[in-house]
């Protein structure tokens, strides 16, 4: 599996940084966000390294896929089991923060707030 | 193609219903949401009736992989080159409004709002 040296995540995927899991398997990890905007609020990354959604390619269709499969999974796993939210930043216009492809899964047992925050 | 007599999206899909279409294929559809939350809004929908993303199976993980890439596809095409924003609502907890499965596409030229906003 490709990693990169420096990136966050896959300091998380290959066990050098902590993290909280809830789900792993070859291909795809999730765990909890470490500053939570939800009361479940989990990342969803595939463990290749492709930096944003917008450099993914036909290729990694398959695991984009199982990402949206997990999303469901885990949600329903930590109690969200009426409804979710995911949420994927992609560059500049997006705010992305970290340069690892990443969904955000947000639940919980009552309603969120609205889809996007006008500013 | 399995569609839903009622849904007001498969019968986008059918042609009952006009849309600005941005993409077709087969399997996915893009058109631009009618009250758009940014300057560029477009809803990724597969041709198959899933209600909402928890009711999709590993059978739709082919399109659902697809469906993230077309979301780059039109946020390129319609000129959000550096960056967008999806997000999937689902169910009650998520504000799901339209119960066919229907992937956000949001961008435009400059940065967008948060990612959440509070209530």
């Amino acid at each position: 599996m490709s990693t990169d040296k420096d990136c966050i995540f896959c300091k998380i995927i290959r066990g050098e940084i902590p993290s909280k899991k809830v789900f792993e398997d070859d291909d795809v990890l999730a765990f909890h966000d470490i500053h939570p905007s939800a009361p479940v609020h989990v990342l969803v990354i595939p463990k290749k390294h492709i930096a944003k959604l917008s450099d993914a390619t036909e290729l990694d269709q398959a695991v984009l896929g199982k990402m949206m499969l997990v999303a469901t999974k885990v949600a329903n796993d930590l109690g969200s089991t009426d409804g979710f939210r995911t949420i994927i930043n992609v560059g500049r216009v997006g705010r992305q923060d970290v340069f690892h492809l990443h969904m955000h899964v947000l639940g919980g047992p009552n309603p969120l707030g609205r889809m996007i925050a006008p500013e």
